[in-house]
């Protein structure tokens, strides 16, 4: 390889700079070279959290983002005058508590999640109205439903108890349950129509798919990591808001989490460089994107599986690695939202919480500043109604969601001063969300690859985290474990 | 854009060669820059076969294959003395008439597979010694588990027939049969675990997976799929040697068509250029490589949707299609072979066709070339066996299969010329095989975007295929409908 002393053009690094020729690229590509002791890849929570539990091992660290901002599936839009909404991430609850003393140590509390009044929910057209201070909480007390509901939960929530978060695939009956889809079980399960027009209210937020979509092996699994080390997880902590998953949220939003971690970071944080290649040797790993080529010892790779699938590893990946990639496919979920002077729904009694069996929206929150000013209402928009909600112009996607959040809480809801949604599916750096899933089969064929270095790569992700997989204490979960392992060898 | 006028590397092409700046790339790469009226992204069958359509259609083109030799899932092993034996597709049978025509207008004719004498199966560890010119066929005549077996192959087969070839997810039933695995139909349409053992002899060789990774709706598309604008498409037909897609081989190996298509495309086809990114403009497309930036009126890609989804495109493509190809990885199937002086199986009065519920190997066939000489035997080793055999020493590898082998046809097998394995998933540039799996969901969700054009991508490969799809009849297919499509627009 032949050396050169130019300056890199982005400035003294970590590790500091030089430049030289990167071997493998095309001849004519003189790429700019870094240094670090480890490259992340991927600036979401779980990437900025790796970084962070690097540097603080005392090793050097440069993250590759490949999007114009960090943050990854947290991200926010601005309401005007400094307030934010989130776009992605959102909510923090009990046992989540990797990403709440995390945002505590920049200085950022929760507040609980607005929950006063009642909630609505559309169950085949029939219009309910609840307290979540019942004992159903989120879940509509709809009595034609209830039993059944009832049953369905309690049972999975017992299944999954004989499912290691670590290894799902080495539950004793991983090859029945991955065998078949949550569809099929429900059905074995379940003798009402009524009840299982239910069930994808709750497949659609939480995993962005329906039932059909679902290995039962992997519901289980999620089930048993919606909890902690101390707490056993449940079903019921997914969709409540009440002692659920929804039950805080952060002042200042989840971004400001993302940025002040990114800020701390400085320059040792890229924006826009893509990693396309990443090439083991001997002696260490180079780290390859259309601009850079960085050397270091070790790499975080910190992105959904589909995407970590996307680059070009040199030497190949055990070929069990790349098929879970092939496999797992990130979910299908579009977020609609719309800003109001006031969160009018307040007033008349509602908490902004409404469910739907028949609309594109699954479900609501309220997702107004802690201070009320000005009201937010977001949806959840997934599986099948997320493909059925992209094949509209952009005019009927807004009449549409706004139809809908006006049946829950009135008329007013039709005048937003702004309306917005965020096609996850559609970002480039994202591809879907809020989660990657195992359909069936995928956990017990290619499972044990999902989280096993191979060399000098180490993984990270939501994806990869034994509890709270899929949410942002996932992820901190998994960042604070790829540092630790990288840390043992360096 | 910076026009230079230097010449390409590679010297004229199809349409004159030009170089320049590529746009997009990093500012110190420059890229030779070529034209052509389309670009054919993989030179499989599938993108041969599109190639050879737009040639006669009196258009230009340009083939970039990514990989060291023309092929895709079509290559060959050197025996030695010039004969060779096929690696990945083999054989060819009735109504697959298009890979059939086509082969015969580069003058290669079939031949029959070996199929003389007693196929042997072990069952439980039981073994059955059969002639297939009986009423079962290749499908081991065992009384405990025939009844089952006809019976599901019958129900099977008629389900089928509610399946549109072009569109399986408008089934009346779609819904249904998308949101279950074929392991659940299976457990729910039999009652004996023998016949139960019996389902993935079937599908590891045939999609080189697990009952548990197949949508039921996929199965029975894969059966509707199995015949012609004329025959009804049947299971057997999958698996059958005599009348089925095994019957026929092509002399010289389908290695020959292969490369007479690629001598006859000479320097219009460029090896070693993995395709990176597809920009569509107002005014045609870019195709980029690591060395190239080739522009066209249209680009027909015709590799398997797995690594179509790993090329850069922009814009970006509809989501649907996107998450189609994080979610159809390919099948897990390997081949392994061994080659002896003479085929001595035949000696002794059998087939060569070995089938096993509790091997690595689940089905063999007899692979010699036409005149015996050497013989030639290989097996398939597919899902969960592939990942089992994956994790053995290169020495047990060989010794466990030939012992598999020698269990069959006696000690002999243990003595081979030659032993070798063709791991496809391990392929860079196949990462599986033999074809691109839709497990439960998949087809419902994203079918419709296997393919549909994006603007100016077309796109081709067998998992693009109505009839034979999989097989490479299908691929030829699916490279003469991309060819139509495309000379339609220009």
């Amino acid at each position: 390889m032949t050396k050169l002393t130019r300056r890199g053009v982005l400035g003294a690094g970590a590790a500091g700079a030089a430049a030289g020729l990167a071997p493998g690229a095309s001849a004519a590509a003189r790429k700019r070279t870094r240094r670090a002791d480890v490259v992340v890849v991927g600036a979401g929570l779980a990437g900025l959290t790796a970084a962070r539990g690097i540097r603080r091992g005392g090793k050097s660290v440069l993250v590759l983002e490949a999007a114009r901002r960090a943050g990854g599936r947290v991200w926010s839009h601005a309401l005007g005058g400094g307030e934010v909404s989130e776009r992605g991430g959102t909510f923090v609850g009990p046992t989540q508590d990797h990403v709440i003393d995390l945002a505590q140590a920049y200085g950022i509390d929760t507040f609980p999640t607005y929950n006063e009044g009642s909630n609505v929910a559309y169950i085949d057209g029939d219009r309910v109205e609840w307290s979540d201070t019942g004992p159903t909480g989120t879940a509509p007390p709809d009595p034609a439903i209830l039993p059944e509901l009832a049953a369905t939960v309690t049972l999975l929530n017992e299944m999954s108890k004989e499912v290691p978060v670590d290894a799902p695939w080495q539950a004793e009956q991983a090859l029945e349950y991955d065998g078949q889809t949550l569809e099929t079980w429900v059905e074995d399960n379940s003798t009402t129509q009524r009840y299982r027009n239910l069930v994808p209210l709750a497949t659609r937020p939480i995993f962005g798919t329906e039932p059909r979509d679902l290995s039962l092996l992997f519901v289980l699994f999620y089930i048993a990591a919606s909890g902690d080390e101390e707490h056993v997880g449940t079903f019921e902590r997914n969709f409540n808001t009440r002692e659920g998953a929804q039950m805080f949220r952060f002042e200042g939003s989840t971004s400001a989490l993302v940025e002040r971690m990114a800020r701390e970071l400085g320059r040792r944080l890229l924006l826009r460089q893509p990693v396309r290649r990443i090439v083991q040797g001997r002696g260490g790993v180079r780290v390859v994107t259309d601009k850079l080529s960085v050397r270091a010892k070790r790499v975080v790779v910190a992105v959904p599986p589909a995407l970590a699938g996307r680059i070009d590893y040199r030497p190949l990946l055990p070929f069990e690695r790349d098929q879970l990639t092939q496999r797992m496919g990130q979910g299908t979920l579009t977020k609609v939202s719309a800003s109001y002077e006031t969160p009018f729904w307040r007033d008349a009694g509602y908490t902004g919480t409404g469910l739907s069996t028949s609309g594109f929206v699954s479900a609501t929150f309220d997702g107004s500043p802690p201070d009320g000013g000005p009201g937010v209402v977001f949806g959840f928009v997934g599986g099948d109604k997320a493909r059925e909600y992209e094949r509209l112009s952009k005019g009927e996607r807004r009449s549409r969601i706004l139809a809908e959040f006006a049946q829950f809480w009135g008329a007013e809801a039709e005048r937003p001063l702004e309306f917005w949604d965020t096609r996850w599916p559609a970002q480039r750096w994202n591809r879907g969300g809020p989660v990657g899933i195992h359909g069936a089969g995928s956990l017990v064929a290619n499972g044990a690859a999902l989280r096993a270095p191979v060399g000098r790569i180490h993984w990270a992700g939501t994806e990869t985290s034994t509890y709270w997989n899929g949410y942002m204490d996932g992820a901190v979960r998994s960042g604070e474990r790829a540092a630790e392992e990288v840390l043992a060898e360096l």
